[in-house]
């Protein structure tokens, strides 16, 4: 697990290195201040990112930085926003994110949520006009710091998927997460997309030469499509087929329409166009759990049910049974002893963005 | 569609009859009455479980009075219950259900979310000491009278499910619903289970003498189980694998743990066991439009999203894309002028129902 690619191993980790993570936070602020971001918010947006990357959230740390600094370069991201709520009442806020990072937005958005619910009991706080934030597990489990239990979902930042039974990709793949704290367990912190696979995991499978399974993919006809070199050619599917479908639209209407952010046919593609302003739509709500219970017996409610399910016996194949967010947890873990694994590849690219901005190097 | 049973139609039909909603409303109603529920009470119990008929959710109305009244006889649920908040905040409240009929409490929760959210922008109740109140789309519904989204979710009333790896069934269905209202097209209503298929169609394949297809469930030792009549070896899938066990988790720690409603081993199975209060686990939520947005202006997004996506062009096998809750809405009008369609099996259970209770049949 360290990666140092001693005797066996090498084979398997001779592309990857560790890096700690205060180094990729050093070398993301380095990065954003560079690109003309104020100090104050590069330091929060590199501290959330390096976060993600401890967690295990790969597709969502470090790895979007070229793109993040791509768009700001490019100009299609406000660096001085003006984030702030235009309307809002006990328990719910519509905070406009003026073309800002998605991290700082986000970020916002749960300290209102947080703030309001300590009266109110729960409030929910959506946003428009924000962009991509990394991933939903980040701001989820900001409301477990104050004993909240934290729910957040995002429109995607590219269409990917078409309504059950058409071929027009007029959603994304919308993730949900939920975060609820334990005692002396690990918090149990859902993070999902709403489709089978998530679109990096095509991705990563096409850098990696490798087949896709059936399931992740179809293409035009409704065949299964297994080679991701080909993802142009169909679509993701969503889980449980009509259902997958109708939580992604849900979503959409929840964290898009309501907060007047984009969705469906209006959704920028990110990757594709790095000047137009995404109006990208989220929404955060974070639970009071002392409006309903007594925060401790609550906790150890939830250290019985999580060892309820670790103890089940477990199916052929299957050498344990896991919570959401515990994989995550063993990964922070060792990631924070040992650095977080980084593919050659990345380091690559990294380096190169390190050139081009001329700041410091990674490593 | 009208059910007479006219030339080609015969063989499907013939085992079908169409009865007027109103009947089967006064017909529960005279159940529940001669059961010993009070009048008022009967009349709403009533009421909603014949809108669940003429919605759609074959398994969830008059199909569920059997059991239900087995439950009143046997001494299992409240007739007369003291429904009230215990602990409540400007958003949020926990109620009490008492042992009380699910309807009765889901129904007291959602006006309590309606309104507190009038004022506070959106509302989250909970419920502990409930019972099953039929589908989640009635109580998601409720909210859209008053033009705000209706959000609901439930620990099912019979675990069908393990954690994701393991083989105890710690887990329910437990389904989640969402309701979004539009302008001049069909309200957009998603009422899902968490996993692939509820059991109630597992049992009617066996009913019908039908195979399940590959997906649906799987045994004790992780091989698809197909025969229906062979449930009892095996164990419900969850939607997307890991995603939907994560799911219906969720829902469980949020619908039953934060409100001390049972969840995990302590829930009942309420088809075996009639007597045993099942303190059921509800919450419902109620998001005020008018905090956020135009109410017009909201419903018409509503509308061009829909259109959207009923314009995508089609995959082969696949008439027409469908919105969550369109082929409800379809239903409704056909019943509403048809009458509900009753299989003979079930009408037969209704007329012995009728003759134990010395009421009068339901036709």
């Amino acid at each position: 697990m360290t990666g140092d690619g001693s005797s066996a191993m090498a084979a398997a980790t001779e592309s990857i290195r560790r890096i700690p993570a205060l180094d990729i936070e050093s070398f993301i602020h380095r990065a954003f201040l560079k690109a003309g971001m104020p100090d104050g918010d590069a330091n929060i947006v590199a501290q959330l990112m390096a976060d993600a990357d401890l967690n295990g959230s790969d597709g969502h740390g470090v790895f979007r930085l070229p793109g993040y600094i791509k768009r700001i370069l490019s100009g299609g991201l406000n660096l001085t926003p003006d984030i702030k709520v235009e309307k809002e009442r006990d328990a719910m806020a519509l905070v406009n994110g003026d073309n800002g990072q998605g991290h700082l937005v986000m970020r916002y958005c749960a300290q209102k949520a947080m703030e309001k619910a300590k009266q109110s009991g729960i409030a929910w706080v959506g946003a428009h006009h924000s962009n991509h934030a990394g991933p939903a597990s980040l701001y989820a489990k900001m409301p477990l710091a104050e004993d909240m239990i934290g729910l957040y979902a995002a429109i995607g930042n590219a269409n990917h998927l078409p309504p059950w039974g058409g071929t027009e990709m007029l959603l994304s793949t919308n993730p949900i997460a939920f975060a609820v704290p334990a005692m002396e367990e690990p918090d149990v912190v859902l993070d999902m997309a709403t489709t089978v696979a998530a679109y990096g995991k095509v991705k990563a499978a096409a850098q990696r030469g490798e087949q896709m399974p059936e399931g992740w993919m179809i293409d035009r006809e409704g065949n299964p499509l297994t080679d991701p070199t080909k993802s142009d050619e169909g679509f993701l599917l969503p889980i449980g087929g009509p259902k997958g479908y109708g939580l992604a639209l849900m979503i959409g209407l929840l964290a898009g329409t309501l907060n007047g952010a984009a969705f469906g046919k209006d959704v920028i593609d990110f990757n594709a166009d790095f000047v137009t302003p995404t109006n990208t739509g989220q929404f955060v709500a974070a639970i009071n759990i002392a409006a309903f219970a007594g925060i401790d017996n609550f906790k150890r409610s939830v250290d019985s049910v999580i060892r309820s399910m670790k103890t089940s016996p477990t199916l052929p194949g299957y050498d344990e049974v896991h919570l959401p967010g515990e994989q995550s947890h063993r990964k922070r873990l060792d990631r924070a002893e040992n650095g977080v694994p980084l593919h050659d590849g990345l380091l690559k690219v990294l380096a190169d963005l390190a050139e081009e901005l001329d700041v410091g190097p990674l490593a």
